[in-house]
């Protein structure tokens, strides 16, 4: 190492998501030395991981190695690990298998999922934050449909065959409208004994509306869609108990071999550690530069972050586009004072672009709020696409994700429809040949 | 039921590798009744799973939903189940969920992996017979540079930084060469604290040379090939230990991390229960028509069957072609069977057709064998992309796995490489930052 190499400082950030990548690319020409650690190898396509357990997409076609996003940015290096806490005195972060001190450290490391309190939910609600998760439950999906076939009890094949999601958000309204259609388009001449467009595939928030962070117009919009496709949607309804085969959704309970959970988020445990102000869901409530009180060099971005929009005053959404922005705004921050050898005075708050938000339904189906106006059907559908298209790592993702798409689209066929993993199947009583 | 379907012949087919698709297509036109049931939901295109366990191909680009590839053909009905054994006298099957009555079975369930008697080392040096098998070996290798990265320790980074494949076989030479090519080639600009091009690859093969159902041309040119590549291959060598962290190649001990395992192959259990002569791989010896000494009900095939070709004398090897040819042999003498309502006096035996061998070894290295001719380099390549593009089942899939391959041709890089499922990296002595 080179005198001038040991005076740079060292950047760390923790989490490769959408904030972290960001911010990492960001300081492309930072004369600094930047760390990305990460818990898994890749960079995760999160909009899309529903498309990966419905059996559209393949893992690798939403999800990037880490390293080979940074293979060319001679000024990062990247590690795999979990980070346990942080020493804000000593500016040193804990992973559980190596420390690594820091100058500036950004902390991007995401959200998990929240059962609040009912941890014990998730064995039989699993939830989608990871690859593995979305396989897991590609398998309970495409498994259900299986046992369903040789189930000759009526009650229990009815049980099988009833799926439900919690939670009336774009994930909860996503994978409700592919849930519908993977039922109803893509197999049923594949079975025999089981008439799978009887299915049922039921959609459970909390809330008076769907999509709460959209339009009004574009929550009454994705009801109606949802409905014409089959999907029941229960507004205003709580999830009181889960149990092996059973839900109860207020005081009815309902046989049900299959639930979603997409109802929360909540943030990654090792803020309780740092000794700083959260809110409800766990997240860091941050300065307007989006540093912690009281340690300029330590910042938190994405979802991991409570953030307030400088101008409008209102909460940041935890959203892609907000990630990124946090990132690189960071970023310049750094660049900034990095180059000029000393802390800004007064840091800039951070402003957050809203570029408009959407989801997507169903075949020809999605809704988009964008510069307050709202627009749906084939038109939102078609600019949903081109929209997640673009931001994937990569060209040849790029392609391979519409090749996939297209050909989904004209065939309905879903292509990645693989059971892996070790799962028994259960049946109650058997259909005997 | 109508009463013409009532006295429909049940067949049974169990195994949805080549020889029971096999059979089960071209029974088609068969006024019978088709039960096919496999463990998995998905058939296997098994000669390229090495690149999924290299992280060249996703898990859907080389397997398909049996359900999808029989949704037309009327007279079959398909399930998920595992063979537990057989009551010939009853003529029943029986699965760990389910029991089927047959008039004609055709046991097409294939092979797992022969440990000789040391099934300890499965742990230690996994096999390849799945998708979840091949993912899990992708995420070995993967596992191991990244924990090389943290690795401290020279010797315990060297131990993490050596593959040995045991088997010198089409599967060991074809992931020997990979192997090599991942750390030559598609990595090494990914990693800052190690040099990837020193990574070793050994190859051990218990006879003495390479490829033994090729010519001794082929073999010699294997081995050319993989040496001008780096890969250490030692002939003659037996593996007599396999412990954490050690393997010993005869009296030699080698720190090594990376086992895998390619040395041989035994039938599935159940032939046991079965009480017919087997060889000494647990594979079930067939009368020249693959039925069962005792039961012309009862046929085996495909790399269950130890069968002879009529022809030649030799043993039918244990290739998809071969099965595929058994499969469909199978089902033409049942096909006349059935329509002419009653068994023939004399079965023609089973021939079988060898097409020619290949196997590949690296960007523009293959060696192939066909009608007494063999070739090498850039041609053989090539013909071998070709042959293993046109039988992958649906034209989506030939499409998405040209592309793959083009792209990881021109592009030199990998795009699979994920590492999915739980593993815990360990590493003896950290890198301290």
């Amino acid at each position: 190492m080179t005198t001038s190499e040991l005076s740079k400082k060292n950047i760390l950030i923790v989490g490769g998501g959408f904030a972290g990548i960001g911010c990492a690319k960001k300081l492309a020409n930072c004369a600094a030395s930047i760390t990305l650690i990460d818990r898994h190898n890749y960079h995760l396509f999160q909009p899309l991981l529903y498309q990966v357990a419905t059996a559209v997409l393949s893992p690798a076609d939403i999800a990037s190695p880490i390293r080979h996003i940074f293979y060319k940015q001679e000024n990062v290096r990247v590690g795999m690990g979990e980070l346990s806490g942080v020493d804000l005195e000593k500016r040193i972060a804990h992973f559980d298998n190596v420390d690594v001190k820091y100058d500036y450290l950004v902390l991007a490391a995401g959200a998990r999922d929240e059962y609040f309190g009912k941890d014990e939910w998730a064995q039989l609600a699993p939830a989608m934050k990871t690859i593995d998760d979305a396989l897991d439950i590609r398998r309970r999906v495409l498994m259900a449909y299986e046992a369903a076939e040789w189930e000759a009890d009526e009650s229990a094949r009815r049980a099988k065959l009833t799926f439900v999601v919690v939670g009336g958000g774009p994930t909860g309204v996503e994978m409700a409208g592919a849930l519908k259609e993977i039922a109803a388009k893509t197999i049923p001449k594949d079975f025999s004994n089981i008439d799978t467009t009887t299915a049922r595939v039921i959609l459970v928030e909390g809330g008076g509306r769907l999509l709460a962070a959209m339009p009004e117009k574009a929550s009454e919009q994705a009801m109606r869609d949802l409905e014409k496709m089959g999907v029941e949607v229960r507004l205003n309804s709580f999830v009181t108990d889960i149990s092996p085969g059973m839900i109860s959704i207020g005081n009815e309970k309902l046989a049900v071999e299959n639930i979603i959970w997409a109802a929360g988020v909540r943030a990654c445990k090792f803020t309780e550690t740092l000794g700083v102000e959260l809110d409800r869901a766990g997240r860091v409530v941050v300065n307007p530069d989006l540093s912690i009180p009281g340690h300029p060099e330590v910042f938190v971005v994405g979802d991991l972050a409570h953030a307030f929009d400088e101008k409008s005053g209102r909460p940041v959404p935890g959203v892609a586009p907000a990630a990124i922005q946090m990132g690189e705004y960071v970023a310049e921050l750094l660049g900034r004072e990095i180059e000029s050898g000393a802390a800004e005075a007064e840091r800039k708050p951070f402003r957050y672009h809203d570029k408009g938000s959407m989801a997507t339904i169903g075949r020809n189906r999605a809704v988009a709020a964008i510069k307050g106006r709202t627009f749906s059907g084939f038109p939102a559908w078609l600019f949903w696409g081109i929209v997640h298209l673009i931001p994937l790592v990569g060209f040849r993702r790029r392609l391979s994700v519409m090749f996939s798409w297209a050909w989904s689209y004209f065939s309905f066929t879903k292509n990645a429809r693989l059971i892996t993993g070790n799962i028994k199947m259960k049946v109650k009583r058997l259909r005997r040949d």
